[in-house]
């Protein structure tokens, strides 16, 4: 047997490195006739119909492949208030590690205003020697960053929590989680124009939708890596993504990345907002509650296969997933595919960035037999992504945010998936 | 007066790392009294439209604001062969270093063929021993990998060639250039299959649209770093890049990138296509043409400020552009404020990635007085752009494809932007 296709760790896994041997055979191909491939070559009416009329034409804004019209946002709106609700980027239907904007996950109390940018305004105040206002022609002559980061809701893959494995694409259940290259002004840079005052400790940031949606931000972190973000993988932000402007915190749940900005009020307390006192607040074991809790810890999900696949037969296939984490790089991306005793290292794609989206690949010889795959990541802080059961004896049953328990998915002898809690 | 405001370079270039210091002022914003913040805080009927009724919404899949409809490819056909044409990337209007889809340009030779993915079919035959044929379904089981990479027409920026700098914004002149996260099947794995014979050196690559458009490429590079594409920033490749699949041959020129990939021939020779003899081959001042010059070397343009903008006043500016080379990674950028006499060091957007768009930002205290800018790429390699008397020297006034000359904007006293050859 060739050496590289021993398994490294039981279910099948091979060695990560396997996929830069050259010679292998993964065996979906057809084997061509020299009848077959004259015909494939002929410029004849044999041809496929789009080979024999001249295509479409050039585009001034190009759009998906009517093909691909599967591939959307799930929309849960809901039906009292039909601007309050959420949409899910499909991630089982995605590659790489970019979302593309149209399919960037949406988080709305009161739907998607339809902002004019010449009379859009930014407001600082509060705790500050000169309050300011700012146009958006005025941000954007001011100098710009850009950073590749994930955003994620903080409800984020909460059917975790339920007695009953869901059964549900990855991306209904792990699609409050999107990744893009933003591009903004430093938010320091614009605080400290306004000039802080010694006292201030905390800011409101409030966006211009119909819900005036706010919520309170350490100053720590609004002079650390955050950006007011006027742009989104190239072009400027759309409008259900805060156009013509919206708060990026790296790294913290979704809530505090205040979309539409409007108004930053420094101050030396939170101010106990709905969406830090109602909501993002939770009873845990001991009858203390957890509030504050900002960062998104670290969380992988295998999206191929996963449910909605079907697995053809049995061979050679790479498995492959995304990890993320709120306080830095992902380290390793370990996968199983016996259940979780024995674990292989996936291979991440480079470069791996901090608190960004990382795509983990990992070759995979199925038997044919049922079993059952899991990932789990760990990030630069050595914070290692917990088993479910583990997660539930932490935080109780009145669990509501901050899923990001190892993720099962069962492979049965037939190639059916489904999620399991093992 | 501050240390840091010092100019490092003629015309008023600042330090790099100037924007990394804390209390700087940009002065553009309004200090706003208290009876105006009063009034902005009040939710009252003085709110913004947009904040007294709920918004739009959520969308399967979101599209640009209204009033971005300006951010277009523009698009150039032939009136005779209305597929026949191109369309540029708005660089100008971009920020980072991602091209949304919508936003690729296009060069095409017969339009966009509009494919069935189902009834698609690549086939690799040739010097092989094993001729395959595959199906999109057979291909998406395979292993995958993405590389952020820049694709570039050979033809890219060849306005520079014309005796008189054209007038025309950056995109429409450096715009057949653009960038993403591409993921696919590394080439090599797909000829290693079908058994690649010891005396195959090229393999020539067919496009399933009605110009059947092929082009031969040397089996080195197949075999090193090209990928069958299927997915581009996270979805599956639109139809005018290339559905159901392309090639994307990292740093050579866009033409060897085949789009709508369906045959792989595996050859000794180049077949000599129309796309390496009467285009993609030049007349040199020796007499010599230049052919199968694959390769686009680094190049770099100052996107912002740039022609088409206007500067507001004199005071603190950030120049901003983007830089890429064939050969591997950007190594710096330098910039000039005073047409060339002084050149400072530029700081490069990290990651910095091989083969990619890197964005470039330099501080600029504009004084209000004509100047010219350019920026100046060099490469890891040690390639540096040439200035365009230096490129012109070497390849004579025939030229037509590969210009890479350094770039100069011309501000003119009363903020006025112009594109000059100096």
């Amino acid at each position: 047997m060739d050496k590289s296709l021993e398994p490294v760790a039981g279910g099948g896994l091979l060695d990560r490195r396997l996929f830069l041997k050259r010679g292998l055979m993964f065996s979906t191909a057809t084997a061509v006739s020299p009848q077959v491939l004259a015909k494939f070559k002929s410029f004849d009416s044999s041809l496929p119909s789009w080979m024999l009329k001249p295509g479409e034409p050039f585009s001034n804004y190009g759009q998906p492949s009517e093909h691909e019209n599967k591939t959307i946002r799930w929309t849960m709106g809901n039906s009292m208030a039909p601007g309050n609700g959420v949409s899910w980027t499909p991630l089982h239907d995605l590659e790489g590690t970019i979302t593309p904007n149209g399919l960037h996950f949406e988080r709305h109390h009161n739907g998607v205003p339809q902002i004019d940018p010449a009379k859009h305004q930014l407001v600082i105040h509060g705790l500050v020697n000169n309050p300011l206002m700012f146009s958006i022609e005025n941000l954007l002559r001011y100098p710009m960053r850009s950073m590749f980061c994930f955003v994620e809701c903080g409800g984020n893959s909460n059917a975790g929590w339920r007695s009953k494995p869901i059964q549900t694409q990855v991306g209904y259940f792990h699609g409050m989680a999107s990744c893009s290259e933003w591009t903004g002004i430093p938010l320091y840079v614009l605080l400290e124009e306004a000039g802080i005052k010694a006292s201030a400790k905390w800011l409101i940031a409030e966006g211009a939708d119909a819900a005036a949606m706010n919520i309170s931000i350490p100053l720590d972190k609004a002079l650390d890596d955050c950006i007011v973000a006027l742009y989104q993988n190239g072009e400027r932000i759309r409008p259900e993504n805060g156009y013509p402007l919206r708060l990026v915190v790296p790294g913290w749940e979704g809530v505090v990345n205040v979309k539409w900005l409007r108004r930053l009020h420094l101050t030396t307390q939170p101010s106990m907002t709905r969406n830090e006192t109602s909501k993002y607040t939770e009873l845990l074991p001991s009858g203390k509650a957890r509030q504050f809790t900002f960062i998104m810890d670290a969380k992988s999900v295998i999206t191929n296969p996963s449910l909605g696949y079907k697995m053809a037969k049995p061979g050679l296939y790479q498995v492959t997933g995304l990890a993320w984490s709120g306080r830095g790089k992902i380290a390793k991306v370990e996968v199983s595919a016996d259940g979780g005793n024995i674990w292989a290292e996936a291979e991440l794609q480079k470069p791996v960035m901090a608190k960004c989206f990382t795509r983990f690949r990992i070759p995979w010889q199925w038997q044919g037999n049922q079993v059952v795959i899991k990932s789990r990541a760990t990030d630069e802080t050595g914070y290692q992504q917990p088993e479910r059961e583990e997660l539930i004896k932490q935080r109780g049953q009145n669990g509501y945010f901050h899923y990001n328990a190892v993720v099962s998915w069962k492979i049965s002898a037939d190639g059916a998936i489904s999620h399991v809690y093992a």
